[in-house]
């Protein structure tokens, strides 16, 4: 069976997450039932990430086999045709062979969280920001952040309900800039555990406030513990920006800590 | 009466424009609505531009004459609080004296405009881009562009409708630039007439597509004539993003092209 690389965004304001659920609107339902429409084939889709409810992508990625060999451009067309009013579209098709998987196949995955940092909200960016009132002093927060890169125990940083065999992660990367009113976090990791990015977030918010010094950040992390670290960073803030594979991966961008780190992606 | 200068965003997606309307949402009749909740003054309110319908904005000014003396931060959070569930919020508010106009003190505008350019069109920015499909060569547009630099008659750009006793304006500047899938279109001039930039993009487009040559581009503009211009792009992709005064003007990109135009905003 031909099998397709799909690389999807989706605004995931008012879904229930990426994964199928009964009585549910999810992500993966919305697609594999545009998918049914199309082929009449009852697929199965599987991601490189599978984000939890509010979460956004600009670019998830996932594969799915059909029975028939199409065009690229008509699979993207015909599925997005069939997705209608449903705010996910398939950007992209690849033909892949067997052996690519979008899960397991993948060795780095790109998360950017969006913080405006203003007394007002924005109506433009409404569902598509943290909105932090209190002024964050983003220097810090970045500084903060550099504790994280490497590989370490992310205990503090893992939800209760995360079924990752090891809280053993890598960190490639942990940029925190400000543009103007909005401050972007910038993650990169070949896999994340479940909450990370919005976990880490949500206590580098705690540096920024000036609510905790580097050391009581430090020491959170240390402590390998989820009850010394902060709040859950909100979904709506938070974006799946790129899944990698070998073949497209860009070399510029190659993790320079390298681990044997085989979890699956549980964000 | 004190005088209070607001920078203001709002989406315009649903909204009749700025201008207020009998029987229709507007942009200042929702703001003249809320400060008269807090206020119970019936005030009006003067914008630096009265944006169409659909038109965004990032940073609208207007100002607003109010009995009593307020902290800016007073005004900014009761006239938020009051505007609830539209759109709108007022992000900045500056106490000025009563030399200060909104509209005829305001020494140069900025738009962006946006075009989402790939097959797909995107959940994340429904309503707030022109998605045309076709690839653009940006290039090409920029190149094109640069023949309006400067003070000229701008018929050919000009709204039927448009109130302006003249036709001559000055753009200062009018980069077309590609990030990725999107285009961005940036305007800065003293002001701009009815539907400017709207039918300056809408007519860049068909040179991008390769539908007009750069010398049709120049006939056109040439021409002093309407009817020789390309299609008004549609409102969703416009922002009007500051207007400039001179005691806050950025000496850095003061324009270099000077001329006596004393025209009203009319976009």
């Amino acid at each position: 069976m031909p099998r397709y690389k799909l690389t999807i965004e989706y605004d995931g304001t008012g879904y229930a997450g990426w994964q199928r659920q009964k009585n549910l609107m999810s992500i993966q339902g919305a697609l594999e039932e545009a998918f049914f429409k199309f082929t009449k084939e009852t697929v199965t889709l599987y991601a490189s990430g599978r984000t939890d409810a509010g979460v956004h992508a600009r670019g998830q990625v996932a594969h799915v086999d059909l029975q028939e060999t199409y065009q690229p451009f008509q699979v993207r067309n015909a599925v997005n045709y069939y997705l209608d009013r449903h705010s996910i579209r398939i950007i992209e098709v690849e033909n892949v062979d067997g052996s690519f998987h979008a899960r397991f196949s993948s060795v780095e995955r790109r998360y950017l969280y969006k913080i405006l940092n203003r007394p007002a909200s924005s109506p433009l960016d409404r569902y598509r920001v943290w909105h932090v009132y209190r002024p964050l002093t983003v220097e810090l927060m970045h500084e903060a952040a550099q504790y994280l890169i490497g590989y370490h125990d992310f205990s503090t940083f893992r939800a209760s309900e995360c079924q990752s065999l090891s809280p053993m992660k890598t960190v490639d990367q942990l940029d925190v800039v400000r543009h103007g009113d909005y401050i972007e976090i910038f993650a990169r990791s070949r896999s994340f555990l479940h909450h990370q990015v919005r976990n880490m977030v949500g206590t580098l918010k705690l540096v920024g406030e000036g609510k905790w010094s580097l050391e009581d950040f430090r020491s959170a992390f240390e402590a390998r513990d989820r009850r010394r670290g902060g709040v859950t960073a909100p979904p709506q803030g938070l974006y799946f920006i790129s899944a990698h594979y070998q073949k497209n991966f860009d070399v510029d961008l190659l993790p320079s800590t390298k681990t044997v780190d085989k979890n699956v992606e549980e964000l």
